[in-house]
C-alpha cells in the first residue's frame, strides 16, 4: 500500500488511516483497542473524509475497509457512556427535534459523495457498522464469514443512520422488514441479505484486494463525470418516468457533447481503452445538482 | 395452545379463534367447510382483531395462520354470489367511486397495526389469500408444498387488496409485475417469489411452531415501542435521505431517552437479556405518527 | 410463423418484421447486417409499432424479439456519427435543455403500452439493448448464454433511456448500482441481474418459443381490460397504501361490474377457461388513466 497522503494524513485523523494511492482513496479504520466502535472521534474523522474527497479531484474511488485483524470491521456506536452521551447538554434542553443522528450524517456524507464509495466488510458489522458503513456505499464486498447485526429493536431503539431509508430501496421491504424488525444476525450468505453484496469473499484477507481490484479498474476506465451524473440519476430518478426521461436527457445531452463523451466515442471506434479527463471541479454543468437537498441543520451544523 | 383469551373470545367470531398466550395473539381460520374462503364474516372478524391488538398492550406479535388440516390456508374471497355480492346496494346507486375493497380494508388492518405481524401459510392461497392475507404483513414463513395464486388478470378483474402497492415494494417490479400480469400459480421456491418468505418449511405441520418460535424471541426480546417506531420508519421513510435523517433522528432521541432504551443500554453493558416494559398506550410520543394518515371512507365508514 | 400483417407492414418498417397471429404482434428486429444496433430508422419503426400495437384492440400481446443468428439481440445505439449524430442541428443551437434521448423515448412507448409487452433477449444485448430493449417489458426471457452489458460510464455517457428510473424500481437498487456503476457486463444468471428473467433459456433458439408459449396462454386467458388495469395500478401504485386502496377499489368495481368480471366469475364456478371479449377502444373507463401524464415535449414532438 501507499504511503498515506499528505493532504489527508495531516488533517489530524486519530482513529482512521487513509491513504491516496492513484485516484483511489482508501480509509482503514484504526481503531481495534475499541473492536472499531463509532466513537466520536472516529465519526469525525469519517465525515470529514467522506465530504473532502467530495470535492478532491484526484479521487475517484473511495474504499471504507477495517485491518483484517481487528475484532470487528465495526461493532456499532460506542455507548460506554449510555445512549445519552450521544447528544449534548444544549440538545438536552432543546428537545428530541434537536437531535440530529451522528450514523445518519455519516451516512449522508458517504451517500452524496460523488466518486464511487466501496464498503469492504473484512469483519463483523454490528449497528451502525451494519448501517452507516455499508448501506449509503454504491457497491459492497464482505467476508463470507462476518456476522451482519441488525441489533436495534433487542436494545430498546430504533434502526438509525436512515436504514429505514436506504435499505427498502437496496433489497425490498420483505427482506428489509425481515432484518431490521426481527433484529436479526446473519451471515453474507443469507438469502435475508446475500444481495447486498457485490462479492462475498472466503477470508477476510481477500476483501480488501477484491474490492481494490474493482476500484482500480474502475479508476482507470470510467468517467469521473458519468459516474457522478449517474448516481444523481439513480438517486434522484424522479416521480414518473417521464420525470426521468427529462433528467437523463439532459445529463445525456451534456455528458455526450463534452470531453469525456467524445473519448468514450473515440476509444470505442478505435477498440482501444479510453482515457477520461473531465473533472467535477471544472466540467459538472451548474445544472447539476438538478434537485434540492433538504437542509437538515438544526440552527447551526452540528460538524 | 393456551385456552382462548375472553377478551378475544367474546367478541362473537364465528369464522376465527383467537389466542392469547403469553404476549402472542394466535388467529385462527376457522372456516374449513368453506375451504377458509375469505367470507364477509370472516373479513368483518379478521379487520376487528387486527384493529383490537393494535390497541392491546399486551399483545406484542400476532400471528394469522389456519389449521394445517384445511383444504387451504385461504382459497380467496368468496364469490358464490358473484363479483356483486362484494358491494351494497347503496354503493351500486353512487357509483363506481364508492366502492371500498374489503381485501384492501383487511391489509391496510394489518399494515397499520404497530405489533410485529406474522403470517404462517401454511395451506395453499389464491387471490385474496396471497394478498390481504400475506403481503401486509411483517413477516411471512410458508410451507414449501403450498400453491401460491394470484388468478386477477385470468379472471377479468385486477390485483386487489393494494397488492399493486405492496407487491412491488417487498420483491421489486421485475418479479411483482411477473406474477400479478401473468395471472401465476407458484411454488413458494420459485424464484419469483422466494424472497417473501423468512423461511420455507417442508410440512404444513411444521409451519406454525417455526413462526411461534420466531414470535416468542421477538415478543421475550425486542422493545413495543421500538417495533412500532421501527415499523413507521420503514413504511413513512420520507422522500429523501434528509427527510429519513429527520424523522430517524428524532425517533432515535425519544427511544434513546426513554425507559427501554435505557434497559437495552444496560442489558447490553451486563450482558444479558433485556427486560423491556413500555408500551403504545403510555409511552408513545404525540409526534407519533408524524405521518398524515390518508381518509378512504365514503361518507361513512362501512366498519 | 404467419405472414406478415397488412396492417403493420405497409407502414413501411425497414428494420423490423411486424407479424400479427391470433393476438400476438411479434416484432422482429432486422437489422442483423448492423449488428442490430439501435439506428434512427429502427428506434422510428419501434417507437410507431408500439404505440400502434396499444390502439389496436386485435393486439393482446407484443413480443419483441431477434434473430437467434444474428450477431447481437441489440448491440447498442449507431454511433457510427459520433454522440453528436444523436441530436439535430435546431437542438444543438436550443442547448443541452433541448435534448430528447430516443432510448427514452422508446421506453416510454414500450412502458405506457396497455397490453402484455415481452421482451425475448435471444442474443447479447449491449447499451440500448439492455435498457430500452428490455426493462420497460413486463416480462423478459434471456438466453443463457448472453452477454449483457451496461457501458455507460465506460463510454463517458450517462445510463439513458430512463433506466436509472426503471433498473432501481425492477430490482433494488443494491444491484442497479452494481450493474450502472461498475459499466459491468454480465450474464442472465449473474446473481445481479437474474431475478430480471421470468426464465433463461439454455438456447437461443428456445428463448422465443418459450416467449411465444407464454403469451399464447396469456392471450387466451387474461381480460385485455384487467392487464391494462393491473399495469396502470402498478405503474401508478400512489404514494400510500391508502391511496392505492381508492384506486385499486374504483379499478375492481369497474372491473368486476364488467362482461369480463362477469366471465370470469361464471367460468370459474363452471370449472372452465373464460373467454374475455372486453377491449380497450370500447370498454375502459372514462376515469382510465387516472394519472397524469407529464408532458415532455420540447416545443413540438420530435416523433
Amino acid at each position: 500500500m501507499a504511503s498515506p497522503d499528505p493532504d489527508y494524513s495531516t488533517q489530524g485523523y486519530s482513529d482512521i488511516i487513509v491513504t491516496l494511492e492513484g485516484s483511489i482513496l482508501t480509509i482503514l479504520i484504526n481503531n481495534a483497542k475499541k473492536r472499531n466502535t463509532l466513537t466520536k472521534t472516529l465519526w469525525t474523522d469519517l465525515v470529514r473524509v467522506f465530504e473532502l474527497s467530495d470535492k478532491d479531484d484526484r479521487v475517484r474511488v473511495v474504499i471504507l475497509t477495517a485491518e483484517p485483524t481487528a475484532p470487528a470491521y465495526c461493532s456499532g456506536v460506542d455507548i460506554s457512556g449510555g445512549w445519552g452521551s450521544l447528544w449534548k447538554a444544549e440538545e438536552e434542553k432543546e428537545g428530541e427535534h434537536a437531535h440530529r443522528d451522528m450514523g445518519g450524517q455519516l451516512s449522508m456524507a458517504v451517500y452524496n459523495n460523488r466518486k464511487v464509495t466501496i464498503a469492504a466488510v473484512n469483519g463483523h458489522a454490528v449497528g451502525v457498522g451494519m448501517t452507516a458503513m455499508q448501506l449509503p456505499f454504491d457497491i459492497r464486498f464482505a467476508w463470507e464469514g462476518a456476522k451482519l447485526a441488525f441489533p436495534f429493536v433487542r436494545r430498546g431503539i430504533v434502526p438509525e443512520a436512515t436504514s429505514s431509508y436506504l435499505l427498502p430501496r437496496l433489497l425490498g421491504t420483505s427482506r428489509a422488514n425481515a432484518l431490521i424488525l426481527t433484529g436479526a444476525t446473519v451471515s453474507p450468505t443469507s438469502p435475508l441479505i446475500r444481495d447486498l453484496y457485490y462479492e462475498i469473499l472466503p477470508s477476510r484477507e481477500a476483501v480488501y484486494p477484491a474490492a481494490k481490484a474493482l476500484a482500480q479498474d474502475l479508476a482507470a476506465n470510467t468517467s469521473q463525470l458519468a459516474i457522478a451524473y449517474a448516481k444523481g440519476l439513480v438517486q434522484h430518478s424522479g416521480d414518473s418516468i417521464e420525470e426521468n426521461h427529462l433528467h437523463d436527457s439532459r445529463a445525456m445531452r451534456l455528458l455526450a457533447g463534452s470531453p469525456d463523451g467524445a473519448e468514450g466515442a473515440l476509444a470505442f471506434r478505435e477498440r482501444r481503452l479510453p482515457k477520461f479527463s473531465a473533472t467535477l471541479t471544472k466540467d459538472v454543468s451548474p445544472w447539476f445538482p438538478w434537485w434540492r437537498r433538504v437542509d437538515v441543520r438544526f440552527r447551526e451544523s452540528k460538524l
